[in-house]
């Protein structure tokens, strides 16, 4: 059944906003009486029926659902701004479909794209559409929230969580294998996790050392060299086999 | 360090094949002296020395390395042919990546694309190069085969593994969270393991049953609902997780 997230109270009458409108009924070709999944501003999942059509779309409210497909954690990735356009977009298209809860680019040392304050509102926008349509396909009840951030300093003043790590090769060359394991072992439901990726070049171990001395964790991803838009998703394959299936 | 794939004896003179040489000294700009990691025929890693460049390019060994970055256990993934051309491009860039070593596509009973016999060999040897230069990049000390089967008899028949396991949706929607780590709980070092994802539409319940039938486990990859080509890189992070960080 097609997903929605409409943010609507659910004892109010609710009225599809003009996309989700146009999806349902020109794309899926919706008619009176057809069901559809809504994630309404309570985070619930409703079904609901559509009811009217014109002059604007109008649901039914017909159930609620306990579904909830949300990781016991939140995860909040941090990735130094790749240097092509795609990337940001698999990357926000990926981690949400594996459970993210929000997405924050920041301006590493090695970032060679930079995100010119002109175009970032755009470019948010953009990423943010992804991951709405990504949310609704993989039947999420959240929609990440995608965030950008100038500089490392900023980015560990701003984002605190229960652990904080950041994947780091060296470690993985150094055949480093349990920290990562070991920070997993220990979150518990409710907790929060930050955890950082570098850009194409990789972050600078003055970066690394930055982190460290706030307490941010180095943790390697295995012993292969994976691309900046892999590791973060291997990063979310692993917190949700972690606490979600082990 | 640059990392190439020959397959040449490491006893034997090194010459560089036309590709790679070409990638050497004109994209990379080597110069007599450069060194460069290559994995030989016995897949090892060896670092060796540009000693000569026209009208060959020639490598000499100056040390053979110990390096690993192969899982414990092999890992086939048949993947239905899924509907676009980029998605077996991604799957096989990305499993690559995180370290796959065969990768089938078959035609599932939903698969909406269907390889033409005449359009097959090229399809492959595309997809192989990308697993090449995935390869390469994520320092691999082997190229993952890539394969195509017409149908899921002979995939069955020709896929013999030590464990068999198809992700299936209706498992997760179920809430059943630990038939995956139950399978890589009881793998070894040197066993084989495949696993079969759907397409786009996903497997149909007839597929599931016959594959159930030869002795293949469903399971779930948690409760989100994945994409075609990121339910195959979960798995493939996950056992990463499970053989090698855990």
């Amino acid at each position: 059944m097609q997903r929605y997230f409409i943010n609507v109270d659910p004892a109010q009458e609710i009225i599809l906003p003009q996309e989700p409108a146009h999806h349902l009924l020109k794309v899926m070709r919706a008619k009176i009486g057809t069901r559809v999944e809504v994630v309404l501003a309570d985070q619930y999942v409703y079904i609901a029926e559509l009811i009217a059509t014109a002059p604007v779309a109008k649901l039914k409210i017909t159930q609620k659902l306990s579904n909830n497909s949300e990781l016991p954690v939140s995860v909040v990735l941090a990735c130094g701004v790749p240097k092509t356009k795609e990337k940001p977009e698999l990357i926000v298209q990926k981690a949400t479909e594996l459970g993210a809860t929000k997405i924050v680019f920041f301006e590493a040392a090695r970032s060679i794209s930079h995100w010119q304050e002109n175009k970032r509102e755009r470019k948010i926008t953009r990423l943010q559409k992804i991951a709405e349509s990504a949310a609704e396909q993989s039947h999420r009840n959240k929609i990440p929230q995608i965030e950008y951030c100038d500089n490392l300093t900023q980015l560990l003043n701003n984002y605190q969580a229960t652990k904080r790590v950041v994947a780091w090769e060296e470690s993985a060359k150094q055949g480093e294998t349990s920290a990562l394991s070991q920070q997993f072992q220990n979150l518990k439901t409710g907790d929060s996790i930050l955890a950082i990726f570098g850009p194409e070049g990789g972050l600078t171990s003055d970066e690394v050392s930055q982190m460290n001395s706030t307490g941010v964790v180095s943790v390697g991803l295995g012993p292969r060299i994976l691309r900046t838009e892999t590791a973060p998703l291997y990063f979310m394959a692993a917190i949700s086999y972690a606490t979600e299936l082990l």
